[in-house]
C-alpha cells in the first residue's frame, strides 16, 4: 500500500523562490503542495494567473489552477514552505508557527534567532534540536526552522569537511553572485548589463554570522557559534543562476592539497545517510580542470544540490585558495528549505 | 614658435591596446605616431584595411591610411610603444633595444627583468632609474620600460598612499576583469555570457609579483621587492571594460577610515607635479556613495586614468576592505604607457 | 550683452528621459534648467538625494542640490519639458497648457491628438503650426508639443529623404530596442540575459501609428497620414543605449542604390539650417562597413542626434532593406524634445 | 534478441555541432558512436584531450577516451554525421561517399546541389529519393544528404503546414540569431556584449535560396524551387542558444488566425508517423502567451526538436505576422542530421 504523501503549503508561492519550491516538489515521493498563499494582491486569483513563471520547465498542470489563499494559517496545511521577504516573514511565520505549523523558512527574519535552528543538513543536522525550545513548540506542536542565506550555503557546504577535519581558523570570501538571488523583477537590467555591482544590502553581515552559527557547536540552550575570523566582499554580477565565491582559508592543522581533495570528495553526511530524496549523492564534486567550476556549465550539478569547488592551491595570505560554485535558488533556497523539512520528516519532527 | 612633436611608433598597433595608442595619441600635445607595425599578416596594408577597430570613436583619419610596417626597427622611431603579446615581445622589444630605441612596453615579457624598469608613475617613478643599468643604454642609446599588468596597475596605485604612509602588511584581492582585457578576439561569447570564469592563464602570478616590485624599494642595481604577504584570486566576468576588484588589507601602522580615505582623494604625486598631459587631476577618487564604484557608470573617470575606490569598511581578517575600479585598457595597458612616455620625456630620456 | 537663457521646467525629472534632459540641457546655449517635478515621493527633497542617475556623465553640480517641486503649475515656469508615463501626462500635460506653459511633451498621451502636432523637426517642421488649434493656446498662450516613440524616431528620419524623393509605398520593420527605452527600473535583468522578449506593449501601434501622421501632410486643421502599408515587429534585446532596426522599402518612384545612399548622406533639413544648437551636422550617416551599423559602437554618433544607416541591399519583396540604428534616449527621446523646443524658439513660439 | 546498434562516425567532432552530435547519440536507439574524426590537430588525441566541451551535460564516459581518427574514410563506419566547414566539407564529403558511405551533413557545401537532398523530414521526406541520382550511390552505394542552415530550419518547420494547406506567397523575415550557431570560437565577447551585429556572412542567401528548395516539388531529376517571395534579414544577438524570427506571411488562399493557430497545432509529419526516435511528438507549439516565445524559457521545448511560435496577429504589409524560435543547434543542425539518419534508416537506405 502506497503511503500518504504529507499535505504542504508554499507562503509566498509566486517569488522566485516559490516557484522553486513548486518546481522541485512536483513528483516529490513525501510532499505534495495542497495550499498556496502570496500576498493580497494575488490571494483569489488561480496560480497561473497570479504568477509570472520565470523557470525553463513549465507551470505543473495540477497547479497551474490551484487557487492562491491568503497568508494566514486558517485552512493551511501542518508543514509550511516559506519563502517570504524578511520583514513579512517576521509578522507571518510565527503566526504559522503559533497556530501548530512546522515553518520551514528560507527567509532570514529569524535565523539569527537564539532558538531557532539554521540548519544545512549535511553540515549540523543536530542544531534542528532546538525547535525543542521554542515557545509555539511547547504550546500548538508547531516551530520555524530556518536556511541560510544563498551565497552562505555553498561556502557552508564546502568549508564543513575542512573545519571537520582541519579545523577553519580563518577565511576570506568574494562572491560573485547571480541575479535570481535579487528576487523578481530583483536587479535592473540598467544596473547590471554589462557591469558589476560590489554591494549587496547586508548580505556580507548575514554571510559572516550565519556561517559562524552554521559551523558552531549546540550547547545546550543555543548555539555557541564559530570563532574563526571570517570576512566577506559580496559583489553581484551578470548571471542568471549560480553563486561563485573565491575563498582563501586557513586551517588549524595544516593539511596537503591532496588531502583537501579527498575531504572534498569523500565528503558525505545525514542525508546520504537517511537518503533523502533531495539530497545530492555527492554534497561536494572536486572539479580538478584548470577553469572550473563555471556557473554556466555546472551549476545545475546534482540537480542542483552539488556544491561545484575547483582551482585548489596554495594562498600567500591564509594556506589554500579555491573556488566555489552553488546554484542559488536550488541548494541555496528551496532545495535547501525541501532538504530540511525531510530531515524533520526523517526524523518524526513532522508527524 | 611651436615646438615640434616627437615622433612616435606602435608595434601592435591592430590589437586592442594598439588601437587604444592610437586613439590616446591623437591630439597629444608632445608626441605623434608616424609609424604603425604589426604581425607580417597585416605589414603592407593600410592601418585602415588592417585593423578591425573596436573602439567607439572613429579611427583618426590620419592613421586610415597610414601603411602598416614590419616589426622591424628599420625605418622605425625613435620611440616607441609596444603592445604585442609576451612571446613575441621577448624576441622584439630587444631589437628595438638594441637599435636605440626607447622600447615603453605594456608586455609581460621583460616586466620583472631585473635591469628593467616596471613603472606606475604615480607610485614608483625614480625606478626610471634602472634604465641606465640596461646594456642597450651603454651600446645604442635604446632602452626598455614597461608598465604592468592591467589587474595588477588599478590595485598599485590604489595601495600607493596606503602604503607610503601606513605601511602594507598583507594583501588579499579578488580580480572581477573585463573582456577587452584579453585582447581580441579574446574570450569566446560561449565562453562569459551568463557566466564567470574564475581562471586566466599566469594572472595572479603577475599580480603578486609585480605589485611587490612597483611597491619596491631601488636598492642600487635593482628593485628590492616589498614584503608584504599577499594573495590574489582572478576571475573574468561579462564586462567590456574596467576590472573591480575586491581588497582586503592589514597595515603596519593602525589608522582610521577617516585617514585612508583621506590618502586616497589627497594622493598626488610625480604626474601631477610635472602635469604630465595624460595625467589625472586626481589619480585616485574615493566614492562614498555605497554600491560604488562600478566599471558601466565609473571607468571612465578622469578619462579612464582615475582609479576609483569605495566601500571602505572594516575587515574581519585584515585591517579594512575596499573595491577598486580601473580602466584596464587606458589606465592598464596603453595609457599608462604613455603616461611613462611622458615621465620619460620630462626627465629628459627622450632626448 | 549676452542674451538671457530661458527658465526650462523638467516634468518627470527623475526618470532615464528626465535624467537625459538635466545631462543634455547642462550647458545649453538658449535653455536653463530652473525647475525640476517628479512623482509625490520624491518632492521635497534635493534632486540628488530624489534620483537613482543612471548615465556615465555625473549629476551637473547646479542640479544636484535643486529642490524637487510638486509636478502642478504653480511655480513653474513658462517652458516645460515633460517625460512622464502616458497615463499621468493625460492628466498634468492639459494643466500645464492651461496655465500658460509650452510643454515640450515626450510622452505618447497626447501624439495623436489632432490638434497637437507631433513632430520631428528634420521631417515635418511645419506640422507646428497645429499648435494654433489647441483651446489652451487661445485662452492662456500655452500648448502642448510632443515627439514621437523612441522606435519611430530613428526610423522616420532615415525614410524622410526617401519619402521626398521616391516616395514610400510600403513599409517593413522589426526593431531590436535597448532596455532603456523601457525607463528605470524597466526590464527586469531576469527577462533579458541572454534572451530576446518579442513583444513590447503596444509598441507597434505606435510605430505605425505615429510614422504615418510624421509623414503625413498638414492640411487645414489636422495632418492627413500617410497612406502607405506598414508593418512593425517589436523586440526587446539585451542592449542597453540604441534600438536596431531592419527596415524593407517599397518606393513609388524606382531609383537605384547610389541615389539611396546619397540622399541619406545628403539629407538636410530645417534644424540644420536654422543652426539649432542640438541639431546634428548630418541627420542621417550613411556607414558602408560591411557588418555596420551596431548600438555598441555607433549609438552616439552626432552627439546621439545622428541616425545611422548601413548595409543598404535590394529586398525579394519590396526594393530595398537596410539597417537603422538610433539613440533611443538621445535622438529618440530628451534630445527629441529639445530640438522641438529649439524650433518652437527659432519660430518665436518661446517669447 | 535485441537488435545490433548501427555504427556511426562523426566528422568534426570537436566543434560546437559536433558536441551535440555525441550529446544527442548517448543512448540513441538505433545508433552508436564509435568513430570520431577532427582536423590534424586533433588527431591522435583522446577525444577528451582534443575538445573544449562547450555544454552543460558531461561528456559521455564512453566517449571520452575514444581516439580522434583523421578525417579519411579508411577505417570509418559505413553512416557518418557531417559537421565540418563548408571549405572542408566539399573536399572531405566525397570521399566519404565515393568510399560508400552514407553522409549526413549539416555543412552548406552540398545543400544547393541538384541531386543532392536539402531534407526536413516533417517538410519534405520525400525528396530523399534524390540520392538515387547521385554518382557515388551508383557506384559505392555511398551519397551524402543534408539538412538545412539553422536558421532556415525552424521557418521552415513553421512554415510547412501553412504551405500544404493555404500556399505561401510572400515571406519577410528578420533572424536574432543566437552566438552558438556560429561556432567556437565564433563570435568575439568584445563584438557582441551589449550589442546587435546586423550582418552574418551569406546567411541571407541561404536562408532564401534553401527555404524555397526545401518547400520546393521533386520534380524527376531535380527539385524545382517555390516560387514565393522572399527576404531575409539576418542579425546576430547575445543569446547563448535559439535564433529567435519575426515573421510576416502572405497567403494564396485566405485564412482566419484560428485556422492558422490550429495548422501550426495539428501538424504531424513523417517523422511522427514512422515514431522516429528524436522526433517530437508536436513540431511546432503555439505558444498564446502574449511575450512568447522567447529563447531563455522555451528553447529546449521538446528536447530542443519543437519550434515554437507565438504572436500571430495581422500584418500591415503581407496577411499575418508572427514570431519563431527554434534550438539552432539541436533542431537547427545536430538533432536535424539525426532525424534525416533515421528517416533514412527508416526507409532502408541504411542497410
Amino acid at each position: 500500500m502506497p503511503q500518504q504523501k504529507i499535505p504542504v503549503g508554499i507562503l509566498g508561492a509566486t517569488g522566485v523562490v516559490g516557484q522553486r519550491f513548486i518546481q522541485l516538489l512536483e513528483a516529490h515521493p513525501w510532499f505534495e503542495v495542497t495550499w498556496l498563499a502570496a500576498s493580497d494582491r494575488s490571494a483569489g486569483q488561480s496560480y497561473g494567473d497570479a504568477v509570472r513563471w520565470r523557470l525553463k520547465t513549465p507551470i505543473p498542470e495540477r497547479v497551474l489552477h490551484m487557487p492562491v489563499s491568503n497568508a494566514a494559517p486558517e485552512g493551511a496545511p501542518r508543514v509550511i514552505f516559506a519563502a517570504l521577504d524578511a520583514g513579512i516573514a517576521r509578522d507571518l511565520e510565527p503566526q504559522f508557527a503559533a497556530a501548530g505549523c512546522a515553518v520551514v523558512s528560507n527567509s532570514s527574519a529569524f535565523r539569527m534567532h537564539e532558538n531557532v535552528p539554521l540548519v544545512v543538513p549535511e553540515v549540523n543536522a543536530g542544531h534542528i534540536a532546538l525547535i525543542e525550545k521554542q515557545c509555539w513548540r511547547k504550546q500548538s506542536g508547531g516551530y520555524i526552522v530556518t536556511n541560510p542565506n544563498c551565497s552562505a550555503i555553498g561556502l557552508v557546504v564546502a568549508l564543513a569537511p575542512l573545519h571537520q577535519k582541519f579545523g577553519i581558523e580563518s577565511l576570506f570570501v568574494t562572491t560573485m553572485q547571480a541575479v535570481s538571488g535579487a528576487g523578481y523583477p530583483g536587479v535592473a537590467s540598467l544596473d547590471i548589463l554589462g557591469n558589476v555591482i560590489p554591494y549587496i544590502a547586508k548580505e556580507e553581515e548575514k554571510m559572516e554570522e550565519e556561517t559562524r552559527k552554521l559551523l558552531g557547536q549546540l550547547a545546550g540552550d543555543r548555539v555557541e557559534p564559530a570563532t574563526f575570523r571570517m570576512t566577506a566582499h559580496c559583489n553581484r554580477v551578470a548571471v542568471e543562476d549560480g553563486h561563485t565565491e573565491s575563498v582563501s582559508v586557513k586551517l588549524q592543522r595544516k593539511a596537503d592539497a591532496d588531502e583537501l581533495i579527498a575531504a572534498f570528495n569523500e565528503f558525505r553526511s545525514t542525508p546520504q545517510e537517511l537518503k533523502l530524496p533531495l539530497a545530492p549523492a555527492q554534497p561536494i564534486f572536486y572539479d580538478a580542470t584548470p577553469d572550473r567550476p563555471q556557473p554556466r556549465f555546472d551549476v545545475d550539478r546534482g540537480n542542483g544540490m552539488t556544491v561545484s569547488v575547483g582551482r585548489l592551491r596554495p594562498c600567500g595570505v591564509l594556506d589554500y585558495k579555491f573556488t566555489v560554485l552553488s546554484h542559488n535558488t536550488i541548494r541555496g533556497a528551496a532545495g535547501a528549505a525541501i532538504l530540511n523539512a525531510e530531515l524533520l520528516k526523517a526524523q518524526g519532527f513532522l508527524s
